[in-house]
């Protein structure tokens, strides 16, 4: 048996918590699977006077980030910090002072990797360590793995995503029950699925940073996070819901990005996905990866997004690697850009769409509407109308794929007609 | 740039084909991604005149696998000739000489590696060279590596699959299409789907070589595809369908593999699965691997289980991970049998079925049924009479967990009463 390899921790929240439970538990496989035993010897908390859930011995707890970053006996570091407050300090500080000093990093932190991952993956190069991020995006999903490795001999076309887990949750409940935005929000902040402040899941926040994570790999160009075009669920109604299902789709909050000949689109957008499509049957909490390559066709990987032991399983995954490659002396995989393409703006995007209108109940409003779309060459695949002779009648639309320059447009065109009493909403539709 | 590593191709029908083609459209990518170029040196085939799909220098071409073996230039050698008539040689030994001489291997044979996975990868261990077979279990779908590399962190509790094309695309017709076995299988031949001799498809034995694999890795015990009982789909009804989809499930063709304490057990078989289970919406060709793990919870990996460019995909990653072991000198992480755990006799499983009789209609009919399973400690969560005045009607159950030795006495007594004319089906149900 070989000497340790020695982690030092820094964070002992949630998923620190699971990593250390699954490395005392599994001490043994690890260490076979590894080539050799795995200590934490060392983790950094903010106040050491506080109680554990799980049993550390007292010694090894240290509140200076230093006993980390400036022991030579430690070879990886493991950031579970995170961001509060949306500071990626001192969390990139700690990840770039560990590669500088020849450590290798396993870190949870998308925050830190969506901003400013190209630069620590070029200090990781220049030091010869590795960098592992695989729980900063869908928890237990080995996506940054299969994107690196397994589907190395792919030319990645598309990407779409369910990467949060907490907005899935609510447009399940949503869809299932019927019930408003509001309400499935404040239950989903009593069962501790939502924060006090939702901003970050609802608005699409969180899944744009992991998504500009997912698209920097998976196309090989830098992705900023303000680079993805992001709309969050708060529009989405129960009468959305309800049409969505008469034509054939589920709602779901989709991560989407995709790859053209010179250019990339990237965005986070409430999605119909036809109620066939695999993302279509991914409830709840569960995340959802659903990629295209060239050689491989589509594939989809599921599982927990979130949670102690399951992003846990994705840190002590990597912390295996990093050590086995220690071990047999070579530097991490690192991936990274090596071309630049253009992120497209909104506009330059093509989709389909559903559009909700609101509508006076008279003859010819339909052929109004039409003509709109039809003057921007915007061309319908199915109209439901609803509400006969009631005030205002919903006039339901789902177009065929179409630049959204030109769909602005028609919707421009369309609210501005005296018949139309409000564009309700618009949705676009994916995957068919 | 590094000199080229050498592949030694042996076979180009369709994977072949598909690997020819992908590592020339993309080999400037697969050089930049592995360090150095990759040239495919040589190519056996068993004859050479026959003309190909796609473009090979005539000069590379080769009917004498020794001169793929014994070069020493070659540094990978590729077996993907199968095992046409169920034969492992030659490509057994041709995988047994590559290694012994000192070449790593990938293999899409999922025959050879069921069979002598064992012996092949110790042979490999000896001669430090890495032995890859993703390609052998679920064509591009990266089930594989996951098992190895994305779970070290988990005791890998349960594996649910479908690993077989061809029969999920038949129970997908069936369930659709409420058309019978025989007809259904008629068109899965027309449309290449299913061979002249469907045997390997439809009884299972595909899927029991796939799940040895699997199994074997996934609980580091070795699983013989003698150990895997089996059980095909030719007996699976529309009527059967009927009462499935009544009873809110769908049936597959499910690999299932759970590890206990001291035993495992391993199983293929028709299986009613609850429809909002993740395998239950896998549909067409399809095949999708479901796991349990102790720390990461449920994941799921769903893609194209064949077909020259998944199955190349699968095939090519590997030979890239190949050729970055070769250029770091590092051996390849070979996991293997570390444990001996019992195989459960079939007698021993527990698991939940589906009963179909059909009984003469009187009173009391049921009552006697209810006794029997009774008797043998079967506990009944749902009952459905179909037919009534019909001569004879269908009782449908579907039961608790309950041993198979119980069950099987159950029935055993149910079908030895006056009214009871048959026991038409029985299914097993997993998944809720």
């Amino acid at each position: 048996m070989h000497s340790p390899v020695r982690v030092g921790l820094m964070g002992l929240g949630t998923v620190g918590s699971g990593v250390v439970e699954i490395m005392a538990k599994h001490a043994e496989q690890l260490a076979h699977r590894s080539g050799g035993p795995i200590e934490i010897s060392r983790i950094l908390v903010r106040d050491a006077s506080k109680t554990r859930s799980v049993p550390v011995a007292l010694e090894r707890i240290t509140t200076d980030a230093g006993e980390i970053l400036d022991d030579p006996s430690i070879d990886i570091v493991v950031e579970l910090i995170g961001c509060p407050g949306g500071r990626v300090e001192p969390a990139r500080s700690y990840i770039a002072g560990a590669l500088e000093r020849g450590k290798h990093v396993v870190t949870a932190n998308k925050d830190v990797i969506a901003k400013h991952g190209r630069e620590l993956i070029q200090l990781a190069r220049e030091h010869r360590v590795g960098l592992y991020f695989e729980a900063a995006v869908a928890g237990g999903i080995p996506i940054i793995k299969s994107i690196k490795e397994a589907l190395v001999a792919n030319e990645v076309q598309a990407i779409m995503g369910i990467i949060n887990g907490t907005t899935n949750y609510m447009l399940t409940k949503m869809a299932h029950e019927g019930r408003p935005f509001e309400e499935v929000l404040r239950e989903a902040q009593e069962m501790g699925y939502a924060e006090a402040d939702p901003t970050s899941d609802v608005e699409g926040h969180d899944a744009a940073y992991k998504l500009a994570i997912l698209a920097s790999l998976a196309f090989e160009t830098p992705v900023a996070v303000d680079d993805v075009y992001r709309e969050g669920i708060t529009r989405v109604t129960p009468e959305d819901m309800a049409y969505a299902d008469e034509l054939g789709y589920v709602i779901k909050l989709l991560a989407i990005a995709k790859a053209h000949e010179e250019t990339i689109e990237a965005r986070v957008h409430p999605t119909m996905v036809p109620k066939e499509h695999p993302l279509a049957a991914v409830n709840d909490v569960f995340n959802a990866i659903f990629i295209e390559g060239d050689a491989v066709g589509e594939l989809m990987f599921y599982g927990r997004g979130a949670g102690k032991l399951p992003t846990g399983s994705a840190v002590v995954a990597d912390i295996v690697e990093a050590a086995q490659n220690i071990r047999r002396g070579v530097d991490g995989r690192l991936g990274g850009a090596v071309r630049e393409k253009r992120v497209l703006s909104p506009l330059e995007v093509v989709s389909s769409y559903y559009v909700h209108a609101k509508v006076v109940d008279s003859p010819g409003v339909l052929a109004q509407i039409a003509k709109a779309f039809g003057d921007h060459e915007v061309s319908i695949s199915s109209v439901i109308q609803k509400g006969r002779g009631e005030d205002p009648v919903s006039l339901v639309f789902v177009t065929h794929k179409v630049l959204e320059r030109n769909m602005q447009a028609a919707l421009k065109q369309i609210a501005a007609l005296p018949v139309v009493r409000s564009v309700a909403n618009v949705i676009r539709v994916e995957g068919e």
